[in-house]
């Protein structure tokens, strides 16, 4: 059995005495194209931030998508019979449902403003993670924005370029709000993430007094974007990317897949 | 339509700059009866902090639990016929399940170590919150730790004690980690507070381009318990309380219990 002395230093979990969160303030909107590994390190230094060994940046993934050209103008889309069917089910735009049904694998649930699927990614998530909210001017017409086709990749590039600008590479993680059964509101939830553990797994390890754990997988990543989610500010791009810093640094790499629990070890699909 | 400038400034979510989490530093174990709100504050102290106005407490449920005397020594416990029917199939000790099923209102899922439940209080969990890790050494016999009684007045206590103690009256929240459908890992989930609004309900508010927000309840307090939820250490009670400064103060109070989704609106019960 452990001595108390040996716990607060213990493997169990990369705690750190300290955490701090911040907006990178003035953050321009983001456009197909952008280069947002540039803009974000712009922002970095016009607030005077160097980034260090250990930091996370959490993107949301609205400037991901909309870098990555992810938006779509419904004027373009042509909804299916099955649709249409399900629109007047679920009582959503016909063309927005014909999108989200050619984002996923199959329908998980549905009612009057509800539609929950399986994403093509593997992620259970209402509308397919297709938001209208902060998309584009109405002036322009009507658009829905897509999730970036992979994430995990969106992040590693991130990851990378920005080492390459700003001379340290950051972990980064890809934010989206998802709402939740059983519970109220939606949270952050890691949909992307590179340079970091998105889970911890602490099994094998003990308790303060020695038992062993048993179910102890951490949804690392997901804490952290529910964390940064305050400071995004739920609807608004006003910021979009938040500097984590005093997490302690990990050696072990894990994309956002690893938080999607297979189905076979599902109850609840 | 709003206004660019207008925007950042808008009413939509509490948002900051900047978020700053610090987990009070040596906090001594706890034990049934102690003064938790007395022992935070020295902790405050020793770590040189003082309360501010908005700063919001985040508690682990474990050290309310244990100053609240909800430790059950399972030597005590006899298992009724459906606690021992009910053990078989979930493998777990009788006893505990005893305790499960004393907490709960009903059974929502059962497989080999799994037993989810709809706890007592409304919240849907495993093993009814009734924890084992950390609870107590091992030689003086085997213990189980119950949740709070009602974790909403257990914040609610707490700030009020800190209010007087500190003469700065902090939000409060409590935290537990839980396990989720379709997603790998527990995160921070917020099981009690006072002196802030556990969801915030930004429907009717607009998004960058005056487009209406529709589904905008956020689970505030709970991304505020994952955020914490990092720096407690997940089995550990090391470091049990986490001070969150930065946060937008609030007018509005709501407990934890309008974070569980009421059972008539719940597609996945």
């Amino acid at each position: 059995m452990p001595r108390l002395a040996e716990r607060a230093a213990g493997p169990r979990h990369p705690s750190s005495a300290e955490l701090r969160l911040v907006a990178l303030p003035d953050f321009p909107l983001v456009s197909s194209g952008d280069d947002l590994a540039g803009m974000t390190a712009a922002a970095l230094t016009r607030a005077g931030l160097q980034l260090r060994a250990g930091d996370v940046l959490v993107f949301a993934q609205k400037v991901i998508s909309k870098a990555e050209g992810r938006l779509i103008d419904l004027a373009t889309v042509v909804p299916g019979e099955r649709a249409l069917e399900l629109s007047r089910t679920v009582q959503k735009d016909p063309r927005l449902v014909e999108l989200v049904l050619a984002e996923s694998r199959r329908v998980v649930r549905t009612a009057k403003d509800v539609l929950i699927v399986e994403h093509r990614l593997g992620l259970i998530m209402a509308n397919a993670g297709i938001d209208q909210s902060n998309v584009a001017d109405p002036a322009d017409g009507e658009f829905a924005l897509l999730l970036p086709e992979d994430p995990d990749a969106s992040a590693a590039r991130l990851r990378e370029q920005l080492g390459v600008l700003t001379g340290s590479t950051p972990a980064v993680v890809v934010s989206d709000s998802f709402g939740r059964p059983w519970r109220v509101g939606t949270v952050g939830v890691a949909i992307g993430c590179a340079g970091l553990a998105a889970t911890l797994d602490l099994r094998g390890h003990t308790d303060l007094f020695g038992r062993e754990l048993r179910v102890t997988v951490v949804g690392h990543a997901d804490e952290i974007a529910s964390a940064a989610s305050m400071l995004m500010g739920q609807a608004s791009e006003a910021c979009p990317v938040i500097l984590v810093r005093g997490l302690a640094s990990q050696a072990a790499h894990q994309p956002a897949a690893a938080l999607i629990r297979p189905s076979q070890q599902d109850l609840f699909r």
